[in-house]
């Protein structure tokens, strides 16, 4: 007998287990040690903490990080509100596996690997690196009704939440998440609107970049999508199902399964952030194992950010997706390390304490 | 015989030249046929596009890079407006020399060099690294008088701008300015409320982490200080000598050194802000070399920032100093010369366009 959707959510929630206070205690001792005035590298000392409370180890060593990028293709594109056209989505999967997008190139300056999923675009993609796991080709138009069924979501969540068990097993502590899919703040808007109760018109932005009348239209589009679903903000995955995407289905799967891993869940903006608020309706207790990246340019992220209770690293103006935002900011996350390790203690340096 | 003042000032400002603009136009029109939407990677691509007007390369090489750290005591401490006693200056100078302070990390971290100039301490220091450049030992207290002459301030900031020359000359082509000096945001603060016009109660913040009590005390000494030396806000330097400090003024040599240099010059915090902020007012055209770093939990700094005319990359919640800020972003910069060298563009990588 196949589990059903309840059984399968729990199986992927129930092993998320509590930070790790004891080794929190221990790296806030270090970082009260060193040559510095008490929290003045702020969240430098703050990731370092957090980092211990989600690995149990003071000391954790994160050096083997991964990019996931989840690849989906959005019926509501064919409403006209995105700048690109929908064919993009499996042009930029290839680019992500012939290594010459943004993600690939901030990733090989991050030391990380880049794992390109199809989780669900609308053509036929083979390539030796790609991760074909495509539950269908694209959503339905979320303007006409839902985009996906309750199976379906769960089954994309499982995707991520497997693809990370996997991963972990082998080494990987540090998660980013990235995704590709034309037309996907759209669903992501929506989605914040139908969680967060955020005024539409502040949810909603230009995405990759469209100009005024069609912004206008994208929020006609986006109003019809909430009214013909009538999606029950008290139940996420009815949300997700309703109005969001394969890739963020997916990318729900990857927070869950790096916190069920005990590893770091790098968030990267508009669409990532939208799969994090869900991630942790469904499982607040995966809300510590999440550290926000950038604060994106996309209109909605400042709410969307607020609404899943995280602060963003770095502030450049960035609107490009793809886990670009996140993946720069493994760098902080490895500078928070080395200043555990390596920094003198006032008692080392012989520096007076106030 | 000895230049007078102006004419050291003048010598210092003259040689510093207009952004390259066909370098510049040159690397926007790169960073349009790569594979994202028009301006998506935000201030990543407005790093990419200010580093070819300083440099008047499309594609400069900004590998070699280093954090200058200026150390001076403050005679204003003997008002008791530091968490700190004055001997940390001179103990974490050694630190740093040591390698074991945060700045020190933090620029192994990003391949930088770290070099650290006594430039006024109130010890006799000695070291093999050390560059010593002492003009005098400390300022004299800025509630009773002038911080020191004019002849000094440019002494000091002279000896910025012959360093960064030097440096510049073996190849250096990113200086981030970094200041050690307890009691230093004192000074910076008085410069801030002169300079700026901004209101003492928003300038004046907790420095390395004062109670209450001490500092509604330290917003009194600087509202003497300011009294006392009625400092001209229309001469920089005026106002530099009478409430600076030497480390600040040599931070000023170092910025208008890199502009001199073609050299980009990364700001940390909120004393390297109020240096970028005289250098600023004494060559505007200094300014377009300049890139801020990191925005500072010190009251003061978003002030700061936009009385210079900045807009940080990252917010880590970070008021350490040191440079920490500024090495910490230099990974940005290398980022963003990446983003453009080895991203696909639209037609290598056949991708559509909007």
């Amino acid at each position: 007998m196949t589990p059903n959707v309840s059984q399968q959510l729990q199986f992927m929630t129930q092993s998320i287990k509590p930070m790790d206070l004891d080794a929190m205690e221990a790296a806030q001792l270090r970082l009260d040690s060193l040559t510095k005035p008490p929290g003045s590298l702020g969240k430098l000392e703050a990731i370092a903490k957090q980092a211990a409370g989600i690995t149990g180890e003071s000391l954790p060593d994160l050096s083997r990080k991964a990019v996931i990028v989840m690849a989906g293709d959005h019926g509501v594109c064919e409403e006209g509100i995105s700048a690109f056209p929908a064919e993009v989505t499996p042009q930029m999967v290839l680019n992500f596996l012939g290594g010459g997008a943004a993600v690939n190139v901030l990733a090989r300056h991050a030391g990380a690997d880049v794992v390109c999923v199809d989780i669900g675009v609308n053509a036929d993609l083979q390539h030796p690196e790609l991760v074909s796991r495509k539950i269908r080709k694209g959503t339905a138009n979320i303007a006409k009704g839902a985009a996906m069924s309750r199976e379906e979501a769960v089954a994309a969540i499982r995707v991520g939440y497997d693809l990370v068990c996997e991963l972990a097993a082998k080494g990987t502590r540090v998660f980013a998440t990235g995704e590709m899919g034309i037309g996907n703040t759209t669903p992501s808007a929506a989605m914040l609107v139908a969680l967060a109760g955020i005024p539409l018109e502040q949810a909603v932005g230009r995405g990759t970049g469209i100009d005024d009348a069609r912004l206008r239209h994208k929020r006609g589009v986006i109003e019809r999508a909430l009214q013909v679903n009538a999606a029950d903000p008290a139940d996420p995955l009815d949300v997700l199902a309703k109005l969001g995407g394969l890739e963020i289905a997916g990318l729900v799967g990857v927070i869950l399964g790096a916190a069920a891993n005990r590893a770091v869940a790098v968030i990267d903006g508009f669409i990532s952030s939208a799969a994090a608020l869900v991630a942790g309706r469904l499982a607040p207790q995966a809300l510590p194992y999440m550290m926000a990246s950038h604060m994106s340019l996309e209109q909605g992220h400042a709410g969307m950010l607020e609404a899943v209770g995280l602060s963003p690293m770095i502030h450049m103006d960035m609107r490009l997706g793809e886990g670009t935002g996140a993946v720069l900011c493994f760098h902080l996350i490895d500078a928070a390390g080395k200043i555990m390790r390596e920094m003198a203690t006032f008692e080392s340096a012989g520096v007076s304490q106030s």
